[in-house]
């Protein structure tokens, strides 16, 4: 069902407050989630409401976050168990007040859980006029190139570059695939495709109980689990465990420095711009759509839904979020 | 044949200073050729002169390298038209000094040509205890992800963290297959392998010449194809044009940051070592290979090499490079 963004935003707020979670803390996660739907993420839209809730119940609201060590161009965050939506918004703005006063900004946050999409978070880099990065691990569900056994997380990393229109930004995880799609695969009954998964012995399967217990292949084959390795790296450095067990320590990295740095901004600006240009009127594949410079496509369709005002909201998902009780 | 690393260090020198490089610069090429060739890399090792020759008659050894813009945490190159070997050696040591001393060192690096394996500098940070990135864009030779114009550089991108006993250094190419190699597939006739490259009109080619006259594709899918873009935009960042064009500019962006920042640096490293040992001691896929940290196995080729003190160099490599004139 359509319904308006302020609507999305209240129901967001009062599942969640109906969870624990503070008000405030409320506010910065609905945000999140409106946005992953109008980026047409429905994965990670208001559907996420339901795991967010289960992640509450289980391990509370969490604490007072706090600044464990700190220098002028940097911040160590312990995230007092407080849900990562609203823990990586924190972290990030840390990181660009820094590189705004400094010129860098690095900021390690652990003790926190769930963080959404990571687009978002170098997005506000980006908008202030910042270079964002931004790496996250979680619990150890990917394989290595080569090897059978659970040991790094899905790896996202995701940069943002300011730019004369549209910030550049760009985003991805190093699993060949999201192990919420595996579980959305086995609650549908459908097999998974081929070459993403691993049974527990170590031989391909599609069948999603088997990968479960098995484990998810990276993509890109050497080098996206190279790249998985070095996110694995920063997680730590953001304070994770070296592999984190189902009960282990995450850990987030956010950097954002200013390109003033190197260069005036403008410049900078006006170079990212051209190439985006560059790329975007490029002649496509032979019969192929338009070429897209990455994430380019998301921008545009949230600021397309914010100027429509409504989302599409799942009919079980809403009646889910809107039962008064559920818990 | 076989010769002695301190023989092929000589040989190179001499090979260079023939060509008018300044007898200082030979010697920091040659230790990275050298080590390339260690590395098992040969289309990276001594066969590197002869290209480097061709560049040298054509652009001469370039003039007096200078810093445009300076901070106290980052530095802005002006190569003068030297090797790249040689200024990136130059600017990773400045991030590196910058680190030490501040924390953070971010140092863009522009009017520079060629500059081999990225791991090299990398490395360096992390043998001082810091963490590197690398990354260098160079002439439009790909297409992005659903293009068929070359918009992109091979654009190589590379990390190296401290660990208790060897470094975590990754480095990869964003390009499917290397420039050289298709060169290579060229004057050995041989076809491509499939789905590498397209010709001028965007349809897929194995001919290496109807590839070097159209692109090559991006290696990864819409994945691999953003972070080229990510790279792209951190060479603009280092000063290079937004696409390059056959005469255009370069940019080489290097960064080192201290991980003391974030923790104690026994802590990370510590961290580090027993997420590589963990990786190494997992188990492989069903018959095949022991599971390997990314670039450890060059790594290991790298020590074991120089402990047995002497490289394979192709004999026709050979000829070239000690005929007393050959320009």
């Amino acid at each position: 069902m359509k319904i308006s963004l302020d609507n999305a935003r209240e129901l967001c707020v009062a599942y969640l407050v109906r969870h624990e979670m503070p008000e405030e803390h409320a506010g910065v996660v609905a945000e999140h989630l409106i946005y992953a739907t109008l980026a047409g993420h429905d994965y990670a839209g208001l559907s996420r409401l339901l795991p967010i809730a289960k992640m509450l119940r289980e391990r509370g609201p969490g604490g007072t976050i706090t600044t464990l060590r700190e220098t002028e161009k940097s911040a160590f965050i312990d995230g007092a168990n407080v849900n990562g939506y609203v823990t990586s918004v924190l972290a990030m703005d840390k990181a660009i007040a820094l590189a705004k006063k400094n010129g860098v900004g690095i900021v390690g946050l652990s003790n926190s859980w769930f963080s959404g999409m990571l687009r978002y978070y170098v997005e506000r880099a980006a908008r202030a006029g910042m270079i964002g990065m931004h790496a996250a691990n979680s619990t150890a569900r990917v394989a290595p190139y080569g090897g059978i056994d659970r040991l790094l997380g899905t790896n996202p990393i995701a940069f943002a570059f300011p730019a004369g229109d549209t910030p550049l930004v760009v985003d991805f995880s190093c699993a060949s695939m999201m192990w919420g799609d595996v579980l959305y695969h086995q609650q549908t009954g459908r097999p998974l495709p081929e070459g993403h998964a691993v049974d527990l012995d170590g031989f391909p399967t599609v069948d999603p109980a088997s990968a479960l217990a098995g484990a998810i292949r990276t993509w890109g084959g050497p080098r996206g689990s190279g790249l998985a390795v070095v996110i694995q790296a920063l997680g730590i450095l953001g304070g994770s465990d070296p592999i984190i067990s189902e009960a282990g320590k995450w850990g987030y990295f956010f950097m954002a420095f200013d390109p003033e740095l190197l260069m005036p901004l403008n410049d900078f600006k006006k170079n990212i711009s051209s190439m985006q240009e560059q790329i975007e009127t490029s002649r496509p594949s032979p019969g192929g759509a338009a070429v897209r410079v990455p994430g380019s496509s998301g921008t545009r369709k949230i600021q397309e839904g914010q100027a429509r005002g409504w989302i599409e909201v799942d009919d079980a998902i809403y009646q889910a979020i809107t039962l008064p009780c559920n818990h």
